[in-house]
């Protein structure tokens, strides 16, 4: 492919590109009503053509300085992806299950995120050769997952999917609509997760939709195979967020699917680097699925203060909540995690009441916003002790491709005489 | 190698070694005092000139028909591993750090069990291959260690190490006695355990013994490292017996040791076959230790009900007692342990007399010679659900070479353009 230097930054001419461009030229950014013309200055002297990402920032409410951090990176990692355009044709795919039905080029995928699975960090790994996927719920509703979708689908070229996962709830979203936001934006590909998602699997697979199920013991993923899905997530005691009941780590996890499940899976919990695909290709899975990683990239759209905060962590920074009812979390362990855990001791009953205010959805969505790790709750596996930098998502995958291929292949050396021949 | 065969079985000619053969021939057998005639008889039958090893069967008070059982299934060990012997010329050995300082073939190491690491097991693990490990503190004295080590000699001309775990106890056992036996009888590989084992590691060092520590966090290993042992052996959430209390899975600790530590280091915790060493060796380890999966082998000395009852369990089939007491250990899920749960959650304070019986040592041991899973408490780790046959300890070393090559081979031919010029 040829590409034009421009600024310093090689862009695409649009005729090398069959079907739209990674980041189409946008004469004028329309409903960038918060970012101000800093943004638009620097966006645009770095990175000409490409600066209809910077309404993403909007709601970020973000400092001046913050601003231009954030764009003057966000710059660097679209730079990153049009030198990466520039090698696709050098790169073979990597060869497994997942890689030839998704049609992606590593067999990385961003898991879904609540307050994180927007478009930006979506495109973003879906450009660096991975699947980005698009958190449903974090739209307010099945029409703002519309506008996501169709947001996202102006930023990159290549498939991406979509998170719908199901938990209790008073007042449950109403799921359906939001799987039909996904059918009717042809959407091919769709992570599931949570209690009962029988009916928006069977919905989702009766319009073609390729489905990735979630489960964190072998008997949950039984059960899903029986309701048809394509691939299973198979997620250990290590992960972030909702790690099931029965505390079985990836080690046996994954052994035991590949012993026992007659559907492909891929590993999830505990993966940041291309040591960790590599093993996990060994036990048997067709890739590997990474959230708290992907939390610590350029272009997630959560302030730089919680990227800073990972990278600062140690894998004993976590805390497991809410046992008690039977819907255990695993949380990055903060102020309100201690007061939780000490509510939770004390708890009697099914008492909730004292919990909910400290387990709040909205609190941990304003860390994402205002940067205080300690404001509210907000998930991170304990992989979070194996991140100590924060790339951009072409940085990383292409980073985890190499490292898998080099781990393969010294490992290979030292296993026997054949090998040596 | 040459052999001639007798009685169906290749049994080496003894000038085809150097050194002591690893089933010497021993005219009677001396202080055979319960195993009665039977046992003899079949023995010398299948495997003329390996009856020595029937002597390991008195103090196990077994029936006549499991007498039987036991001694047909070591003989068929036994003819396995002289068949072994043949091929030895044509397997190169794995070329890791550890198979060249510990001088194994395969990095494969029996980790120390309590009433498990007799000389039987440990030589069978060696013969195979690996590196079997006696356990000091299952001997009641250092003399005892002595008889056992020695005894070992005459089973297998391969390196084998011992195991002093130290653990918080009333009356201390003299681990500097243990220490003084391992030194005298030669052996130069130890593997230590548990708390404070900084005089006893001196000790061995200034007779330069190699030394595998294990531990179940990055900040001992930090200790341990100040203190000079040679490996780490890296010990995940799913291991057996004391767990720690951080909970931290060893797709985490060991990507995290690679990551930090500065000596090598094995994995333990997790591990049964062949995939599980190459996922272990792509995350930096040079080797995997193994307890529960070396339980369920024809020549580990304990009850068969007890390797069928690892057969049939599922990975959700252990549980963690003693937190309470700062102490978690994973055990086998049975009815002690669900009695002991329930205590555990009752106790106040440090309150320990009434679990005391539960845990009891003495008990565990007796559920090894009557075979009755629910007698008392035994240790086994979340592996035990990927277990499902019993094989010899040859059979077992073999297959997992054998997988770990073929795993390496085939996920490397998945990985890249250049992988597959």
């Amino acid at each position: 492919m040829k590409g034009e230097s421009r600024g310093g930054v090689s862009v695409q001419a649009s005729s090398s590109h069959s079907g739209p461009t990674p980041f189409p030229k946008v004469p004028r950014v329309s409903g960038c009503g918060g970012c101000g013309p800093l943004c638009l200055r620097i966006y645009i002297a770095l990175c000409p053509g490409s600066f209809a990402r910077c309404t993403a920032f909007v709601p970020l409410r973000l400092s001046e300085n913050t601003q231009l951090r954030y764009v003057a990176t966000l710059a660097l990692s679209v730079q990153d992806q049009l030198t990466a355009d520039d090698d696709d044709d050098n790169n073979m795919p990597f060869d497994t299950e997942l890689t030839r039905r998704l049609g992606i080029r590593i067999p990385v995928v961003q898991g879904g995120m609540q307050h994180v699975g927007y478009a930006e960090l979506a495109a973003a790994v879906s450009n660096a050769g991975g699947l980005g996927i698009l958190t449903a719920l974090t739209q307010p509703t099945p029409d703002d997952l519309r506008k996501e979708i169709r947001k996202t689908k102006t930023m990159t070229k290549y498939p991406f999917g979509v998170n719908i996962t199901l938990l209790p709830a008073l007042v449950p979203p109403d799921y359906a609509a939001y799987a039909q936001a996904v059918i009717d934006e042809g959407i091919n590909i769709v992570e599931t997760a949570g209690n009962s998602p029988g009916p928006v699997i069977k919905k989702l697979k009766a319009a073609g939709v390729i489905i990735l199920h979630k489960c964190t013991t072998i008997r949950h993923a039984q059960s899903a195979i029986k309701l048809g899905v394509d691939f299973l997530s198979i997620d250990g005691f290590e992960c972030a967020g909702h790690v099931g009941e029965s505390d079985i780590t990836n080690f046996i996890l994954l052994s035991r699917a590949r012993q026992s499940l007659k559907v492909p899976f891929i590993a999830s919990g505990g993966f940041a680097d291309g040591q960790g695909l590599a093993a996990a290709l060994c036990l048997g899975a067709e890739g590997i699925n990474m959230g708290t990683r992907f939390m610590c990239t350029v272009e997630a759209p959560i302030h730089r203060n919680i990227k800073e905060t990972i990278v600062k962590a140690q894998e004993t920074d976590t805390a497991l909540v809410m046992r008690k009812w039977t819907n255990t979390t695993r949380l990055y362990k903060n102020k309100v995690t201690d007061e939780a855990i000490k509510v939770e001791k004390a708890a009697t009953g099914d008492k909730f009441d004292d919990m909910a205010p400290l387990m709040s959805g909205k609190r941990g969505r304003e860390v994402f916003i205002n940067g205080d790790p300690d404001y509210g709750v907000w998930t991170a596996g304990q992989v979070i002790g194996l991140i100590h930098d924060i790339p951009t998502c072409h940085e990383l995958v292409t980073r985890i491709e190499k490292e898998a291929e080099e781990t393969l292949t010294a490992k290979l050396s030292l296993a026997s005489s054949k090998a040596k021949l």
